[in-house]
C-alpha cells in the first residue's frame, strides 16, 4: 500500500507493531484517528503517556499499581498469610474476577522456560523467598498455567522452600492440561482455587 | 473486570473507544504497552501526536497529506482534466492500489444519507463545483459505492452540473471478477445485463 502521507505511514507502522494488529487493521485505526475529534485523540494520547510515565509496579507483589504498594497489598481485610503465586498481571485479574481468593499475590513475571531463555534469575523468585522468610506466610498457592514450564517453576520453588515450614499447594487441575490460565472461564478457575491440592501429596501420586 | 490501577483502567477505556476494539482486546494491548520498552511506546505516542498535530488535508482534493497540497495533486504527470469523485481516503487508496487511474481525485467526505443526517451541505460538493468552474475538467468519474446513498449523491451532483459541458461517468457495475453468476444479486445481474459491453471493444483493451 502506498500512502499519500509520511505521517499516516509512520502512524500505521507504529500501531501495527502492537500484537495482533496487522497493517490493514492499523490503517483502519489510523484513518479513524485522523478523522476523530482532537479531544478524543488527546484522551488516548494522554492515557498512553500516563501509562508510560505514571504506572508503577507494586514493590510487594509486582502488580501494576498507581502507588508504590498496590490496592490489594494495602487492603487490611486480605489474608496476609496466604500468597497466590502467579505468572502475570493478567492471571491476577483473572483470579480477582472469580472473587474466590482473599489472600495476597506474588507475580513471578513469567515461568522458567529454557527455550525462551527465561531462567529462575529472570523471575521474581528472590523476593518471594524473602517474603516467606520475613512475613508470616502459611501457604503458597501455586497458580501457574498447567504446562511443562509452569510445573517446572512450581517444582523449582518447592525445592527451594523444602526446608521451610510452609504449605505449598497448586490450583486443582480443572484447567485443561496445556491450557492458558487467562483463557479459563471464571467458574473453572474459581473452583480450581477452592479445591487446591497439596503439592507434596500431588507429586507422590 | 476490576483493575488494580486507575491508570490501567483509563488506558483500557481510551483504547476501547477505537472501532472494533473491545474491552478484552484493549486490556491485552494496554498490558502489552505496560510491559513494552519506553522507546517503543514513545514511538507510538509520537506517531499519534504527529497525526493529531501535523496531518493536513489537501486543499485541492481533501486527501490526507503532509503538505497543503497532496503528492497526487502536485504530480505534474497526472491528468488534471480527469477527476475521480470518491467518498473517502480509503477509496482513494483502493483505487491507487489498482494503478489503473492517472487523473486526480476529489474526496466528498461521505455520501448523501438522510438517515444519518448527512446532507449535501456536509460534503465537499461546493469545492467540486468550483473546481469544475475554474479548471479545465473534461470528465468526472463518479466512483461511489453502488448503494442508494451513492446513487443519490451521483444524481444530485449530475443535476448541479447539467448545464456544464462536462462528461460524467460512473465506474462499471457488474458481477465481480471471479464471482459466480448464480450468487450475484438480482439488482447487480440486471444492471450488468442492461449495461452490457461490446465484446470486441472490450477484448481490444
Amino acid at each position: 500500500m502506498k500512502y499519500s502521507s509520511k505521517i499516516l505511514e509512520d502512524a500505521v507502522e507504529a500501531i501495527s507493531s502492537l500484537p495482533s494488529i496487522g497493517k490493514k487493521s492499523a490503517l483502519r485505526l489510523v484513518l479513524h484517528l485522523a478523522g476523530n475529534t482532537t479531544l478524543k485523540n488527546q484522551r488516548i494520547i494522554a492515557a498512553l503517556q500516563n501509562l508510560e510515565d505514571e504506572l508503577k509496579v507494586c514493590r510487594n507483589c509486582h502488580n501494576y499499581s498507581d502507588r508504590p504498594v498496590c490496592d490489594i497489598c494495602s487492603d487490611p481485610t486480605r489474608n496476609k498469610n496466604l500468597i497466590c503465586v502467579i505468572s502475570s498481571v493478567k492471571d491476577l485479574m483473572a483470579i480477582e474476577a472469580t472473587q474466590q481468593f482473599s489472600g495476597l499475590y506474588h507475580i513471578l513475571g513469567g515461568v522458567i522456560s529454557p527455550l525462551e531463555g527465561i531462567g529462575p534469575e529472570n523471575l521474581h523468585i528472590d523476593s518471594l523467598l524473602q517474603k516467606v522468610a520475613e512475613a508470616e506466610v502459611e501457604e503458597l498457592i501455586m497458580a501457574l498455567s498447567p504446562t511443562i514450564e509452569g510445573d517446572t517453576t512450581i517444582y523449582y520453588i518447592s525445592k527451594l522452600l523444602s526446608q521451610k515450614d510452609i504449605k505449598i499447594t497448586t490450583i486443582a487441575r480443572g484447567v485443561s492440561f496445556g491450557g492458558e490460565l487467562e483463557y479459563a472461564d471464571e467458574m473453572t478457575l474459581g473452583r480450581s482455587i477452592h479445591s487446591r491440592l497439596d503439592y507434596n501429596k500431588e507429586i507422590s501420586l
